[in-house]
């Protein structure tokens, strides 16, 4: 902490002037960040380059999101970030678990969403599973040189890490509980994320267990995390401004990552519907559900997740491959109540603003 | 929050010395609190006169539990306390709910739990409605000069709020959300206590309903409400070291409470067998929970939890009356599974040392 703030040059000069910081991301990227102020990254088309290149030029690391795509997609928004920016960044991947969903419960809840889709004149996939190209991605960020790797949904092999790091990748394990963060430590971790319960989106839990494990608050979380270990703490969850920002680091974290505060950012890939269910005043509380993906989520509650959310089974990435069309052609059609609207508990905080602009902001509040 | 630190003394001198800071405390208490560090209020027994006035002679402020007892009772307590010290101290009370309980899901429920009375050899209680005698303990704090009254699962009456402060007694709401914040501002509390969903024991929730409210954290909650108001704001929840307290401070909280950081306190009246579970390896994780008292609350996971948990319908006080003496005959056996142990997320935190000691060290790590 102290070494970013004291590296961290007074807000409202030119956030381009980046000089030696840029030599010295190659070094240890997390201590010499500019500002300790990181875009989550959200998988589903919000995370785009554009985002991303806007935030690292701005002071702080931005970052794409892996999963969902093909290697060749990740592979083609590298390559337009790159073209976009020359400043650092950080690419999240998926750690597949094993393909051990109930298949007779994705079968009866494929059933009740059949009624759904049949009234929307809408379709459903198939529940299949895949390992959302993980080896293939870890060649990729490997041949790039990708400068920060985040990993979520589990901790990727201690051979991995130790790969990726002899390819002078600083590798982030993203973790909900010290338990986690014990395992992450183990594998040899550069750099904890970690998620607190206020996290819009996907828990990063390492297991999909139907019994959901305690969702744990940030605060709680980084202090419960500081007793194990003295190496960088990412904090996120519920962060929405500058007094977030400073909270965090006050509580023992590095930096912070802030997703939900980029969803209104023209950048921000945010699909319309989405945007517009973000700031109406329909939407009062967010939960976290199974619903749309079979993975526990937190976003704005609506109907999808009040009907579905009670009996959706702990089938991922099935789920995610069953509902996939459905919600596609809600957003569509216009209709929020029946897309996931993945939002943070302070999503009434997001700003429509520039994200050059946002982070230049959490700076001068902070 | 720049005003308490600015009276401050640096930690480490003698904290008896507390001058002329009382005299200023009964002008306004939180403004000038020595330091920023509130004793939560825990009924049933726990927050004794012992650790109030411990934490109060500290330089922080104690709360006594009104919930739960007789205004005869917390009479006593109340005198106690200020045999004790003559430091000030704040008194919680319980906002009794309407009696609207559902007979028929009672009924079910006590039919489960005899089973589990039986095969104990333990008795059940009746599940009647009361209201915790709370006008009686209105006329209480006032004859008393309590020098702050806090309220929980509920706000009070706007009446009853003007007649608190024109007994120069300083009122604080506890709230959950922005929604009830607001409430809590337009009745004219003085202060608003913000309970976030890492915090140990009930949730401090205005409503009782089936269908539970966000549990949001305490980070985002802080920053959601003081968007709304510059009143001062109690910030409680898995606040369990110097650090914490300075995290809550950097969002904008003006003091932190922590309840579960003093239940390892001799002082405090915790059950040998509770104090004992808080540090067993055996108990993993913390939920929240409806199977003890029909409202929820948040404690470790436990045998009659996971048992129960699923059915206890949203009856308070009823189911409270009816596991009260189950509890307590658990408690009696020595039988952690079958008593309620209320503890926040940073449970493995607390420190068995006493009060003032942690007083001191939570300032030493501030």
């Amino acid at each position: 902490m102290e070494q970013i703030i004291a590296r961290m040059k007074p807000p409202g000069q030119d956030v381009r002037d980046r000089g030696d910081w840029l030599k010295e991301a190659e070094k240890d990227m997390l201590e010499t960040l500019k500002y300790p102020i990181i875009q989550a990254p959200m998988a589903g088309g919000v995370s785009t380059p554009a985002l991303a290149a806007a935030v690292s030029d701005a002071g702080g690391l931005g970052f794409l999101a892996g999963g969902y795509k093909t290697s060749e997609g990740l592979e083609k928004e590298i390559l337009e970030l790159r073209e976009r920016t020359a400043a650092a960044f950080g690419v999240n991947l998926f750690v597949p678990g094993a393909d051990t969903a109930d298949q007779e419960a994705v079968g009866a809840y494929r059933a009740k969403l059949l009624k759904e889709a049949d009234r929307v004149n809408a379709s459903l996939g198939a529940p299949d599973y895949d390992d959302d190209d993980y080896a293939r991605k870890i060649e990729l960020v490997i041949a790039k040189r990708v400068p920060l790797v985040s990993f979520t949904f589990g901790c990727p092999a201690k051979e991995i890490v130790q790969t990726l790091q002899e390819n002078d990748i600083k590798v982030a394990v993203t973790v909900t509980n010290p338990d986690e963060a014990a395992s992450a430590l183990d594998a040899g971790a550069d750099v904890l994320c970690l998620q607190g319960a206020e996290a819009g989106g996907h828990r990063g839990t390492f297991s999909n267990d139907p019994d959901p494990q305690e969702d744990i608050g940030l605060l709680a979380l980084i202090r419960l995390v500081r007793t194990l270990t003295d190496k960088p703490l990412i904090a996120a969850g519920g962060v929405m401004d500058g007094a977030g920002v400073r909270a965090v680091l006050a509580a023992g974290a590095n930096a912070a990552q802030l997703g939900t505060a980029f969803l209104l950012c023209p950048e921000s890939g945010t699909n319309p519907v989405y945007r517009k269910a973000l700031t109406d005043p329909r939407f009062t509380s967010t939960r976290i559900t199974r619903a749309f993906t079979g993975r526990r989520a937190r976003g704005l509650v609506n109907r999808f997740m009040e009907t579905y959310g009670a009996e959706a089974p702990a089938a991922y990435p099935q789920v995610h491959h069953l509902t996939q069309q459905l919600r596609k052609e809600a957003a569509a059609r216009g209709d929020a109540e029946c897309m996931s609207l993945w939002a943070g508990q302070g999503y009434r905080m997001a700003r429509a603003i520039p994200a050059e602009q946002l982070v230049r902001e959490l700076m001068n509040e902070f």
